[in-house]
């Protein structure tokens, strides 16, 4: 059996065998392509119910727009195709055909213009926005896609840096600024609200500098949290467009005073890399960690026994503790495979993360109660069976409330506020978990750059929630009111 | 306001009509992709919520894989590339850099390999398995995916045939044939269930000749409908893979015996094709028409009122018949908009193909009553408030019986027994709905090849229910035991 390497030992390994001993996902033949396993897909499903509901809930709608993206259409908003001209994966041809040597590429079948696979929707779906908006009545307009895309890249990992990955893409236009802005936030709102209670990653928003912005965006927004490692993660974005998209493609609606208007844009995505956050963010060196309200197996339940008589009793006890239990969730599982022992069927659910293991023997049967054992702290916590629902209840919100906690505490326990540049420089070279360091910037490039190439920190966020603060910039000490989050990231 | 071209006028101009009236697609900049707008993607998670819990429910587990394939790997089985070779989109280049004649794909970013965008998923997903089956007890492996794919087209038609689709694709592997077969015709059995009873559209489920099957498959099942112009259109299919990927990618697994052997395998899909299906199935002269139990959306209520007083009544009375309608489904619209007339309203409702409008004015609240109007027959119906729960029930349950009994009958009068060659001809040359022609085929794919070229009517399928019956094959004359279904077909 894989031994899972620790946390201590290499981190990042440390990442890569808990993708492995919990069957998330693997390798596969295309090259910076993963193939998302069951139990890894299972998850990200469990993450899409949440979130599209809470999509839908704030008055957006879900539609589908085209793969394929003409150059054309990709390269009219300027600064938008300079951020993502090195990752397009272009399509040139569109038959294959037999030579002498083999199956080849028809070079017939060549296309007068190329098309590029989605990074991104902007230009595809904007195209088409201009289509649909007339007046200030088709306004807002506000739509979701659940997607693929794809970004090439050189160095990839699996969930964080892939070249394809599954995301949803929200589009809005409005007819004001302020609509937009509010918008913008609204929709960070929605993911912190995502994280913190379903993931129970705890997240710091922020406003991204301009030079860690979105590709024609006017400014854009994250939500920013802790790995267990002390690296920064970015877990979702929005972005407040402007104009700039509207005005490329033509985006205009005829207003209340009959004057015609560009409209005003957002735009904000989550992705399979959150996935990647989950990971990090909670689990050990035994395996998986998944909070219980966003686990797409929450409970499972193991029998054990020895002889046939005693299978027969407890099988038919366990039975109907899972019936009971369909009250909290219709997806609890009886793992009872005769081929496997109860250590490897514990073995097997704690690398998986599975938030709660109800062991159910002969001993419990004659106390007419069983063992719960909870993931996360691996106590194990007998309950007479009429006390079971209601215990399993209140255990399964505990644990959702000790795991964000926990994740925070940590959080706190590696966040810093350095006024001192040589303190500063220390911090980063010499701390094995550099965390988040808060510290005030002027707000220009170029010591931006500098701490980068120098310390391999770079400006996460400024927080939207701070007091202004009388400070000096940590690199060129000149005055600034505001903090920011340096830290190494992903 | 656009008007619908009827279905006798031009059936064809009448499709794309009532996709545009209803709002749920239009073709995009992107040649050969359409947009699904938001009514009609609500249409297709309809469709996907309903069949996702089938699949499941069959024991299938959904999961993710790459969108590319190298073209090495699609070339892998000799059948399945011929099959695909000239639908391949392909991917060569994966930067894109600025020139003097503007932005260019960079020639330094050509592939060593190139990558075919998935037309399907058997190659890239076997390659996998290989890696997942080792003995008997990793069997059966039984996987789902939801994924866009791209088959080149030079003729599109919106839902019908697209370059870019969306579907679900099925792929497991088995231990043994029987169980690999029993497999394949338990998906078809899916399908025409689903098909059948939430589509409302019945189904002929038959097997492919050899001319129609997939490409590497042992044999193809499919679910053949007939739309109202009396065209076939393939709804769904199932494929017995037989070893023929199995050998190819080496996919194989130690049995009981402690032999080695390769699986057998089943792929099987349904794609955003039944949309269409759907349309042409029940959508008449006014508009599209849903059957109430796929339908994104079952209830309108409009409200009807023009003094001030009358709206505050109206509206609060609506409301509570809202919220005592939403035991039988969560969205019921309360169609408010005060800027629109209720004729308006009415006329966009048809045109979608709500099942059932609510009208509700003045007159009804005097009446402590309401009027429903059917989608499907435009009936009239005047129902107390106190008996409306119920009423809309049993209304909902009648339509989606109704609108399935309907087109089952126009199948029915639209089917012929044809046994005579010159009666055949006539029958495919002269009639303009020709339906389906039941008839003997001797086997021979030459009888059918110059039936499709002289007719253009092809073999649909052979179906599963029938008796042996002793004939002659219609076109040579050879001895026959079996009918199979002519037809002319999209």
């Amino acid at each position: 059996m894989k031994k899972i390497t620790t946390r201590n030992q290499n981190y990042s390994q440390w990442y890569l065998d808990i993708i492995e001993v919990a069957e998330l996902a693997e390798n596969s033949v295309t090259k910076g392509s993963m193939v998302i396993k069951p139990y890894g897909y299972s998850i990200w499903e469990s993450f899409q119910k949440v979130l599209d509901k809470m999509i839908k809930d704030t008055g957006h709608k879900n539609a589908y727009f085209p793969l394929f993206i003409p150059k054309s259409l990709l390269t009219k908003e300027s600064k938008h195709v300079q951020g993502f001209a090195k990752e397009c994966a272009v399509v040139t041809h569109h038959r294959l055909k037999d030579s002498p040597d083999g199956i080849i590429v028809d070079p017939e079948s060549k296309l007068s213009e190329e098309l590029i696979v989605r990074p991104t929707s902007e230009t595809i779906m904007y195209d088409t926005f201009s289509k649909w908006i007339h007046s200030w009545r088709d306004l807002p307009l506000l739509i979701n896609q659940w997607a693929n895309v794809v970004r090439w890249e050189m160095r990839t990992r699996p969930f964080l840096r892939t070249t394809e990955f599954l995301w949803q893409e929200g589009h809005t236009a409005h007819i004001s600024e302020e609509e937009a802005e509010a918008e913008a936030r609204k929709m960070l709102g929605v993911y912190m609200d995502f994280v913190e209670n379903y993931l129970a990653i705890p997240v710091i928003p922020g406003l991204k500098t301009e030079s860690e912005k979105f590709a024609g965006a006017l400014r854009t927004y994250s939500i920013e949290s802790m790995m267990q490692d002390g690296k920064a993660l970015q877990t979702g974005t929005s972005h407040n467009l402007g104009q700039n998209f509207a005005k490329a493609f033509e985006v205009k609606f005829a207003d209340k005073d009959g004057k015609e208007k560009y409209v005003w844009q957002t735009s904000w995505g989550v992705s399979t890399r959150m996935v990647g956050a989950l990971i990090m963010s909670h689990s050990d060196d035994d395996g998986l960690i998944v909070p219980p309200r966003i686990a797409a197996l929450k409970i499972v339940i193991v029998p054990i026994y020895k002889t046939e008589a005693e299978k027969t009793e407890v099988l038919a006890a366990a039975k109907v503790i899972q019936e009971k239990l369909k009250i909290l969730d219709e997806n609890i599982l009886l793992d009872d495979r005769d081929y496997e022992t109860p250590g490897s069927k514990f073995n097997e659910w704690e690398k998986k993360g599975v938030p709660l293991r109800i062991e159910f023997g002969p001993k419990d049967l004659e106390k007419n109660s069983a063992t719960l054992v909870r993931r996360d702290t691996k106590e194990k916590i007998s309950v007479a069976l009429d006390e079971l629902l209601e215990k399993v209840r209140i255990l399964l919100e505990q644990m959702q409330k000790d795991i964000f906690e926990k994740a925070k505490k940590f959080r706190e326990e590696n966040s810093y506020q350095i006024d001192d540049w040589s303190e500063f420089k220390k911090h980063f070279q010499e701390k094995e978990i550099s965390g988040f360091v808060y510290s005030h910037w002027c707000g220009n490039d170029a010591c931006e750059r500098e701490i980068n190439e120098e310390l391999q920190a770079t400006i996460r966020c400024i927080p939207l929630e701070q007091k202004e603060e009388n400070g000096k910039c940590i690199k060129c000490s000149k005055e600034s009111k505001k903090r920011v989050i340096f830290a190494k990231a992903y």
